[in-house]
């Protein structure tokens, strides 16, 4: 018999996330009501976000009850279906959460959708570079900054997931590309793999010189993952009617620091800064996700995973974001 | 013999601006170079930026270096001419700065140009509502908010001369405005004289309750000129994608309080702020101005003017904004 494992929100953490906020529940599966799948958690998406949606504060979505199962995005398989045109197999992309089966349904914020089959990349790639992670890169780069020749881009995070895609795809779109990433291999990592033209290392103690060195001329947009002071140093480099395309700012969802940065250069500088989320972008998805996969065909796009092993292993894969451990995407392996 | 009064910056001011921190000299015209004129200033502008511009601070334009004559907007006579197309009599506008007698010459930053003769305006109009302020009012609200019909919009300062244009103009686009200014007096003029849908005073004890519940649908377009507590409180009610044209932050100008503010709503809610200058918006200048003189000949915008006598009481009139002492534009009158 397939026991389903689910990990419920037990208390709110402070900082760091364990296994200990959590109760760990045994149940059967649950049965596929009219118009749903039930599908067989494969990997789940390990986001900043998820952070966010554990605290009781303003967000886009409410965030997780007590004793919700916590909600995650996820690649699953299909086990039972009385939804037409999904079928026992079928790969698909939804809010699995973290348990080993889920109800699936189409609609609400990145409900349900089919994996393609065919595309010759393994599906895992669309939990990451195909999917979330590269459509949010996309969106940021070239709908918010509306990145082009010319340019010169700072990306934050950039090792990871979204900000490894953000890079590579101002690239593509002609700009000159920095990238700031914790620790000098992944700054190194940023040139020699992902061929962006200058590395920065946050941990170094000449940061501030080094983003200084990498942009002579100054930078026209910010791709923003971080917020707090390695935000306030890439603002400081950005010229007159620079654009922010702010996808997140890691640094402050497990409570450390606070969320309040200079506005003056805002004025000053008469920059554009727009926060942007997924869950507006709907419409763009598509699109973005065929242009992806042909660019990662191509060669045009790498991207790695950093894969955790195990369900219960999830929280403590969570940290591993806001320790800047992992390279990629970071996926918790289920089944 | 004409005599040049020049009020020229002897030290930067802390808080508030007074005569003393200038030396009033006095001497004789400047004559016209080649492709230049020499004109008599008859208004002077006086604008938040001016506060600015006596502060070593990073801006948008050099700071006023020491023993410089203080830089300001005006209204002028040209009284000698070495410029094709510009004769003695022709009133124009141009960087006058805090003196009798300035040359004035095309190009650079606002730097000289005709008002044009049989708008039936005064001209001072064209230091106001179809000028600076009004251009300033319909680049924010229209190219960077792009309110429209269904939006509600909040203005801050809205009885000063950006913000009453900025609200009027929302009006015409066929949203909701509301308006903050100081004082029940200045909310009720918001709305009896204006045409605002409500007024709120940041002065009321209430006034959060107060703009709560003029907005019970939230707001979708913040016009801000404040910044601060004001600010905060007026993004608290914007709803998600919300536009914030930031045209200035006067409760920073003088040195009080920080430039410190929260940034998580705009990542929570995905607003997009952009900070913006007239200094940009030469391209946009004579079809905003030309629209707004007709709203104004057609009694579509009013405008009102504060006028102060006399140029060495500029110093004084300009702590007048930081004040709320005024109603819409602020001019002192020259000669």
């Amino acid at each position: 018999m397939p026991v389903n494992r689910q990990l419920k929100l037990a208390r709110r953490p402070e900082g760091r996330v364990s296994l200990e906020d959590f109760t760990v529940e045994e149940g059967a599966p649950p049965q596929a009501p009219d118009g749903a799948v039930v599908a067989r958690t494969l990997f789940l998406s390990v986001d900043p976000t998820n952070r966010v949606w554990m605290k009781d504060v303003p967000q886009y979505m409410p965030p997780v009850a007590i004793g919700e199962v916590m909600r995650s995005g996820g690649l699953a398989e299909v086990v039972q279906s009385n939804l037409e045109g999904y079928a026992p197999g079928d790969l698909v992309f939804g809010m699995t959460g973290w348990q080993d089966y889920s109800v699936l349904k189409p609609g609400g914020a990145l409900g349900l959708a089919k994996i393609p089959s065919g595309s010759g990349l393994a599906p895992e790639k669309f939990l990451g570079v195909c999917g979330p992670n590269g459509v949010t890169a996309w969106a940021g780069m070239i709908e918010v900054a509306q990145v082009g020749p010319g340019d010169t881009a700072i990306v934050t995070a950039a090792a990871g997931s979204v900000g490894s895609a953000a890079g590579q795809i101002a690239k593509i779109k002609g700009a000159r590309v920095i990238g700031i990433a914790g620790g000098s291999e992944k700054a190194r990592k940023l040139v020699d793999d992902y061929g962006f033209d200058a590395g920065v290392d946050y941990r170094a103690e000449n940061f501030r010189v080094q983003l200084k060195a990498a942009t002579p001329d100054g930078a026209d947009v910010l791709f923003e993952n971080v917020g707090g002071e390695i935000m306030e140093a890439a603002i400081s480099r950005l010229n007159p009617r620079g654009r922010v395309a702010l996808s997140g700012m890691i640094s402050i969802y497990n409570g450390k620091g606070g969320t309040r940065y200079d506005w003056a250069p805002i004025m000053a500088k008469r920059l554009k800064v727009q926060g942007f989320n997924l869950i507006d972008c709907a419409e763009l998805w598509p699109r973005a996700a065929r242009e992806l996969a042909g660019w990662v065909r191509d060669g045009k796009i790498k991207a790695e995973e950093t894969i955790v092993d195990g369900l219960t292993n999830a929280p403590e894969a969570l940290n591993m974001l806001f320790d800047g451990a992992n390279v990629g995407k970071l996926l918790v392996r289920v089944a």
